[in-house]
């Protein structure tokens, strides 16, 4: 699994001279729907199939601040999935490895009426490949 | 007419301790809601109709830099309104009066297959109030 | 002390239909700022004061989607403050008092040259104002 | 001159399902930092000599949707450069470039007082660069 590669744009600075702190909340999704693009999971793809994947909690720790221009590399894990709940975390770094931001999401996974999805019933193959990418991590 | 007043939040601004210039241009979204709430129409209401009114092009000139946590006073305008699509001027100005930015927005008014809507025929109440409002602001 | 009350607008939804939930982040900036005010505390003036306060972690639970244009009230508690670190939460409900989200955050305070500042010895009314806070809420 | 590449972030939609607007107003900056890098022109290193350059006018004429995950190919062009104001254009094309949005935006470039830089006499190198790129473009 390759790193995403985010760089700092001029207008996620602030007037502090760095990135505004939302941003890494923002570059979490980027690198979420990079990740899942590398597993074959295509979530514009799960979206056209009636599922939407809600955010639910968030929580980042920022160690190191960056600014416009610098690059930023993201790496996703699963830490768990238990057919309801997605566990991911994320470890953001320098080109030169050093840690700017610690974070963790978690997301559901609703149909279209809103109504959590029974993914191990109704969508093994989805539900199967979440829980390889946790084993894959461990 | 009360002018919407946005406050600059600190988030807005960017690294040269200025509000960035793309945030007048969601300024200008939250003046135009504001704006027709006033003349009594409902923005989300016309979505549960069916009408979306996409911008099709927006201009702004910025005159006067703001930033944190400055007020903002805007004031729109209906400069044309001609059944297909809506002209608006915007003239956002300091508390004490000076000019910060000045821009246009133009919008489409579509149905939900993507379709322009037809308003006279259609939705004749609201044609009448788009005209009126022109003629109001001249 | 008054909730800050922030109304969503049609730039911070998603294509779910829904708030896009870095924005929750952005609105816990806003409602700190303006609890900050109410107490008497200037977060600009602090800026000119030469002291800045970067975020050094957040986390946010999201309870019940928000979109445009609901408005959501923010009430800001300080948890704690040891002279270093600051401890945020805060409550966002609707109008009729459901949850929308619950949050914290946590603060430093850096000098001009990025250090931290010795708050009880060089700002010992800020340090006292801030103390005073966490008793007010406990 | 390779165009720039955008896609379509999920947190740049909005409740239409397509891009809100305001963001091919952000696009256009990481398109024209993109250029003037590819020209030999750091802004990150303009900004360390001293020299800022605030947007003083933005034009955008939307064609055509796009919506997450969708990449956009923007090229810029240097329409005119004076000495004092920087003109530029920007076509954003979809892949099989049908014309997403046509742009333009104006720039200026201050010294650290906020006074105006005299370009040609203080920086011959960037003037002369700067208008090497109108000529480039004719």
């Amino acid at each position: 699994m390759k790193p995403y590669v985010h760089t700092v744009q001029y207008y996620e600075t602030d007037k502090m001279g760095i990135t505004h702190h939302s941003n890494y909340i923002r570059w979490m999704e980027e690198a979420r729907v990079d990740f899942l693009k590398q597993e074959g999971l295509d979530y514009a793809g799960l979206e056209e199939e009636g599922i939407v994947s809600p955010t639910i909690e968030v929580n980042c720790k920022y160690k190191k601040s960056t600014t416009f221009p610098d690059t930023v590399q993201i790496t996703v894990h699963v830490r768990a999935f238990n057919g309801v709940k997605l566990f991911l975390v994320y470890e953001m770094k320098t080109d030169d490895q050093k840690t700017v931001a610690e974070a963790e999401s978690v997301h559901c996974f609703l149909n279209k009426e809103g109504k959590p999805v029974r993914m191990e019933k109704e969508y093994p193959a989805l539900y199967n490949k979440l829980r390889s990418l946790v084993e894959e991590t461990a």
